[in-house]
């Protein structure tokens, strides 16, 4: 398993649960038509230019409708897509490949979307600064999404709420930031504690509280280049809000470490991947 | 239960998983800083125009992190929503609502998506085509997406591949049209039989098979049209490929009864829906 | 909890997945097409003699589709039920009522069903011998048949492989009677160990291993007698096979303790119960 | 595949639900009494006349329990059986094959008594009408049913309640039939709306509606054939209620298209099959 | 399967659990670290004396991180350990067998350690009396406890509330000994039924009410003396309560044929069992 | 939710596990004897002095056998208790609380446990070392334990493999200690890298390396010293191996910032904790 890929846990997961819902009561009642000697064998190919993601997922899509069904690979998480680029091959029967071909496209084109975004993003920001994902992902494929931004050369924010702590606005109603900030510190050795700012006076009391990160979020470009003077280096800068493809440049140049994009996960739209059948 | 919402076994199911996903190993462990006493009531407000769905998702969200969590609803599923636009009101503990605030927003801002794009399309294509989504949708949250289309004023396809017949060029690989067509009605009273074609000539085939149905895939408009005046009214037209928000109104015009839009379930982005704590 | 009753446990489990099986995709859509606002009173009457059971399942089923709807039972699992019995009466929403139906009476028919037949074997064997049920369960429903069983006057053999021991032909391809008994008992103190004999020697080889119980298997109705008077009241003595509702007394009659029945779990027809609305 | 088996996910999710059922905590402790080298050879056969369902739900009992055993099979899903027919040969470890047998048994017992049940009545009611089951299946057993009702030579009716479109008498509390068929017809284009009837005035309201397939349910002979006459062919007519085995041949002569008959998954009678261990 | 391991569905249930619990969302970002080429053969090593339990355990969570690693075993559950006993080989991609390492030795530990404890009391109390566990299990691990114990030998109590009768003084606040014993036997033929004594006179009552076994629960020696002498062998007389390696031989000489003990299962200290790669 | 306390998804799936596992095929059949109005009012109190965790899987366990059940708490999570402490007091039907009696007492016992041996390590460690857990827990059990580790006064180590990087020996086989330490900064900003040292060339490597934290791993007393010396507060400094309840405090007094111990989760006895029915 290279690093841009997820855990083989959440794969097999996903892809149970998807043809189960794909197949419902009585199955592929089309694919049942075709005579179930007939087999084939077909091309994966990219018909966009992009960044692909989900090869795992669509190798087990084929495995679990057919064991006998093969899936052999060109290219692999990662990979730079042109339009009409030959990902891979699969050939088995032809009532399986057509049957797991939806479930297995599905992923691949949503996961690869997700890395296509994410490195025109990367590309967009340039070396200085890193592109981050956030919680904003689709309920039940955070794992595979957060996969899919590392493959288009993003890093992960936190996985869960459960291994990162974020400090937020909303979290301040029953306890100051430096409380906050202590407490965090006190409880969760070895978590970096991360205080989300608004304004730079919340930036300094973040600062002198001991914050081990800063989340800039909705400030404008002016803003966050007197935080990052401010920051002088002493924690890691991230930016959030605002910041769009057009944007990203000028975030990064005003000095932010990190920059954390929900549209990565939440409207990368689709990468078109279609399965064509040899002659 | 309105006709435009899922089925609640898919609500809790999708619901419960994304907060274990989202919980871990510890649980919410910055929200687990706030004192336990704190309540809050928030508005969850639109940040933009729009549709819309999900709500059955982020009611179950608050309740399943603490029953004790009050949500009243403003607006229900497939209402439209101005920027502003307030939804419902939450009100609980404090630590409670902050914990599953990203899960009902991912859900409330996913969903609304697919029924904000699906009206756009809908209000596109004119009174004249209905719009229909196809099985082009994100693992796990099929019943989900489809009601949010509901929603949204489109109509749904299949909704599994075992309960609609699609014969495409690749089941024909091993059998003709005509033969397609007679098993399917041979073995499936009651389920329409429909046929994709590519060309007129297909399109003449499948008609003499006795399609209940067909599927005009990735025809221009001259094409479209001609088709449709040979079809002459028999049988339901659907157009898919090629079909664009700018385009729409055209192949509406041409004709097709329904347009299918893959676009709907896998490439929307995300309606922007936020909690605002009250003051 | 009554003890003819299934554990809790095994009524939500069957219950969640009947549902979800039932309600797919899109839900219940006929359902929909009614006012959401229509209520409805509705009485389980059964429609046939026979025996009632299943009834938490019917509960957990109206409750799990909609927690508004109101089940009031007058009878319960065991009672006797005449043609036009009033078992209980349901209220609440109209759509929510009809989409829980079907799975409600289905498993009160099954299980009902297994009562009833439990029943007739019950009264036709006499007070001499009681009646058991099998492993031939349906797969996935042995908690809820089993408990049927009870509630039809039966009593339950083994609920699993593994907790209760009885050494068939088959087991004896590499072992001797005698070891399998010996070494059941060393290893299991407190699990009876039961021989299935075909012949009067085996069971005379059994009696000598120390078996706790033997199961006649097969035997007609002059072996059998002279079986229980070789066993001569030591060990109880079961007797299967070859029985039916019109031998069945006479089997008791040759002294059986115990009859069990593969039909009564594996071949009991449904018995009819129906949803009448009230006026 | 073939089109009268079930999906896989069906089979997966079955047995090994049955199997955790059966093994319970200790696992199989009479199997574990027997030499663990001992090996051996069976023949599944029939020991009644019927039609087989089920295979692979068998073959995947043993393999689940075992993958070093062997299924090998000479029938499959839909064949006709007589009585003593060799199904299959599985040859393994003996207390491997003896701890999946009941599981397998109570599958393949189990379905291919649907199976045969459904074939009497296809051919009492001979090549004018159709056989049809209902959604009165076995909770947790739907899609393995439905598959065994089509080995028998059956065809379908709703896998769910998603799937199909039925409007009953207890839907009309709040509706007229002409605003279901209507209100059907606008929201799922391309899903029959059925109507059920239960006298000829509601036959000519339905058909005035514009449904697209009445159910006749609990009308006599003369009834049926006077709706029949009213019908015309227009639309498919389905009998249900008063039909049983002697009956069904009427009703198909009285011009029905289909029949449903609940009996065929809710009173099957089990088709006995054994496993006899080759000498 | 050996009668000293653990059903197989126990096992991947519980494995495939563990790997999810320990895979997070990223997987294991430590083991991506190392060169996908890399590979290693391992040494699993105990490094203190006792006895193995968990074999299918660890060759499950390497084979289902990895299907390509290889393990060969050396010892089998039930096998007793010297420090320093090789148990077993473990080969394959280095990333994958440290992913797995921890899942793996974890159960092996906890499960060796169970059985290792049962051994020393089993060696403690000597031939004359048998060591039993309890129902004081780790929820979620019975099934692998319960097996441990005997790869300790140790036999097992009830395996569930399900499958042994055990009625206590809390049982006895709506009922007497005598109507409990009555009704049991008359419940549940074939399953015997205990009575937990604390007095001599509780046992007498116990013993004229026909219990099929009775429990001594907290009774000095003087006391179980006695109560074997009451006994007279008539049933088997199980100890439990102020048992413990210095006393648990006192008390098997004081006539005890069964001795429960929940520090088996529930304080049983972990094994050191540890993975050795080759140099 | 405390943040001792683990999250309620937690509770819920290892209540239901557990509940299910010991409630079988026919439920508790020894307090179905009990007449079903009877009712019952107990008391939990600790019978030896320690620290409570796990109380919302003791109030979970008496809610989902019956909701009708009343739990009042005197005492919560982290909570010191004596012998004889009253912890909280349980209401309702005498037969439900003896049915949820073993799963209550089965988890507030084990993870009191952790909690109780926990607090020991922390006082033996006095003030200036903290005690963290390691990934030794029991299969399924990860939140649970973590939080009583919490519960007790205890830090957490990771969560997962997911969320926290360590570097081992067995790592190193394919990369040196700065290509780990470089490449883990470069993909995961914002968590820690942590490098487990053996030696002190080790850690001056893993220095240079600019490791986050170190695990000096299985040092003796003196090289511990010597090893806190050279990092000289720069970083944290963790031990573990060879620290027991004897050593802790010189290991603390050694420097050591954080000390972690594998025995909090995979050896700590249970804590006896009784339900005392009220007279």
């Amino acid at each position: 398993m290279s690093w841009v890929e997820p855990p083989f846990s959440a794969v097999t997961d996903v892809v149970s649960r998807a043809l189960a819902e794909d197949l419902g009561v009585f199955g592929d009642i089309t694919a049942a038509l075709v005579p179930s000697e007939a087999t084939v064998a077909a091309i994966l190919r990219s018909r966009a230019p992009g960044v692909l993601a989900g090869r795992a997922c669509a190798t087990e899509a084929f495995r679990r409708v057919d064991p006998t069904t093969e899936a052999e690979w060109v290219l692999g998480d990662g990979d730079v897509l042109a339009a009409g680029s030959v990902i891979g091959r699969v050939s088995g029967r032809l009532a399986s490949v057509l049957t797991a071909e939806r479930t297995a496209l599905n992923l691949l084109g949503h996961l690869s979307g997700v890395a296509t975004l994410t490195r025109r993003y990367v590309e967009a920001a340039g070396p200085r600064a890193r592109i981050r994902d956030t919680r904003k992902t689709t309920p039940g494929l955070r794992a595979l999404e957060k996969a899919a931004v590392r493959a288009g050369g993003g890093v992960n924010h936190r996985g869960s709420l459960s291994d990162g702590i974020l400090v937020k606005d909303n979290h301040l109603a029953g306890l100051s930031i430096a409380e906050a900030v202590a407490t965090a510190h006190a409880r969760w050795p070895g978590i970096a504690c991360q205080v989300e700012c608004d304004t730079l006076d919340q930036l300094a009391t973040a600062l002198e509280a001991g914050a081990d990160m800063v989340l800039l979020d909705n400030m404008d470009l002016a803003t966050v280049a007197a935080a990052v003077a401010a920051v002088a280096g002493r924690i890691p800068v991230e930016v959030s809000g605002r910041v769009d493809l057009d944007s990203v440049a000028a975030y990064a140049a005003a000095g932010a470490d990190l920059i954390s994009v929900g549209a990565l996960t939440h409207s990368a739209p689709v990468l078109d991947i279609g399965l064509d059948l040899e002659a």
